[in-house]
């Protein structure tokens, strides 16, 4: 089944998001269909800052050992590293090229500002252009952020320049995702979060796909201090998966 | 105080295994005064397989970006990703110069064998000898690869080779575990096991080192699977630490 195809009203997508080669693979040996990746893990793992355009290269590393496993990826390139468009597209033609089903594009800038409207059209646009096959999600901050801009305009805008999909991430409010969802034709993509409907509600309210965020990897630094106090402490480790099935996990894709 | 000094009778080191930037920031920001790697973790991370020499070069970069955080930190370097003395004493005087405070070196290979005790000797003393302020750990998987060596006279080999000191993995049984502890005067290593001994028990042994190993690593892989189920199947999802939490564990030491 396409990446696209698996946008469907009532059964949403729901994508789990990676930051290394370990945490893809241990998704997808699960039988998740689609991995997204979280570029949070990605520059945090690699000790770098999120959001300043540190990690176009582990994002590119990372997609060409993702590509390795089997199923769909969707990448995060943060605002695309560049506000010019041609190298925005370039991106997403190299990513496309490596075997890669999708890329998340967002309108937040590090400054805490939304680029404006009409730019984030052109690399949206730059994307398409230059990787026709490439699942474009068009992500805007306007939650997120608190700019108190409706994201109404923002993803009829994003859906006009020929993105595959909208992302609004940080909307919990039922109404306001049900709106996001009447004000365009094309997939829409919420966060999962605690406080929000849970995924059979998303799918009623017509979401048709479900990404969980940096939510594993913060999931993973809880396990990993938890264990360890564990340890220390002497208390029950949990249960975890025995070093053989960790280190079949790489083996398999583990041609460099 | 010095890594060294942190091997205390009575009162062993734990010592967490990290793989990445962020579950080393996470467990230096929770108290851990010393850091070890883990050479599954980080092979797994970037998708090569482990003991085979392909992770030399991302086990540098890891100490590179892992010498930013406070404290100590312990590299393992597997079997030195070579057999040649001259470059396993280039590789130690290299993590050295970065700011590492020790090192593991193995003498399990890769096709289930042990190397040869003089070899191994060689590779010890050419660490020691280029590198003398780094701690050289000297691991013997007599008992890991259950070859069926005594490993009594390895860690006494590798002690007279010039190690700072000595690591059986696998042992579990209180008899083996005191019998290394009296066969050196060096601080003896070893690997937390739900098996075995809790660590106040290794304590009284006379344990002055206790290793994670891969449990932090698979703990966490553990973690990324059960909490992706949980937002799939709409269960509740477990505690995590914040967005702003965890992106606050690179920004102090995000400065490539």
């Amino acid at each position: 089944m396409s990446f696209a195809d698996l946008h469907r009203t009532g059964s949403p997508l729901l994508l789990p998001n990676a930051w290394d080669s370990a945490s893809a693979a241990v998704l997808v040996s699960h039988g998740f269909p689609a991995i997204g990746t979280t570029s949070l893990g990605v520059a945090a793992a690699a000790g770098v800052p999120e959001g300043a355009g540190a990690t176009r290269d582990q994002t590119v590393a990372l997609a060409r050992r993702l590509v390795r496993l089997p199923g769909h990826r969707s990448v995060d390139i943060e605002g695309g590293f560049t506000d010019d468009p041609a190298a925005v597209g370039e991106l997403g033609a190299e990513l496309a090229a490596l075997g890669v089903s999708g890329v998340n594009i967002e309108d937040g800038r590090e400054d805490g500002r939304l680029t404006a409207p009409r730019h984030q059209q052109e690399l949206i646009a730059a994307l398409t252009s230059a990787a026709p096959g490439l699942f474009v999600n068009a992500r805007t901050d306007t939650a997120w952020l608190r700019t108190g801009e409706d994201p109404l305009a923002r993803v009829r805008a994003y859906e006009e320049a020929g993105a595959d999909g909208v992302f609004v991430p940080g909307l919990t409010d039922e109404a306001a995702i049900a709106a996001v969802v009447a004000a365009v034709a094309v997939p829409v993509n919420v966060l999962f979060s605690p406080a929000g409907p849970p995924p059979a509600r998303l799918a009623e309210l017509g979401v048709r796909r479900i990404s969980c965020g940096s939510l594993l990897f913060r999931a993973a630094l809880h396990a990993v201090v938890r264990t360890a106090d564990a340890v220390a402490t002497g208390a029950p480790v949990p249960p975890v998966p025995s070093y053989a099935d960790v280190q079949a996990l790489s083996t398999p894709h583990g041609v460099r």
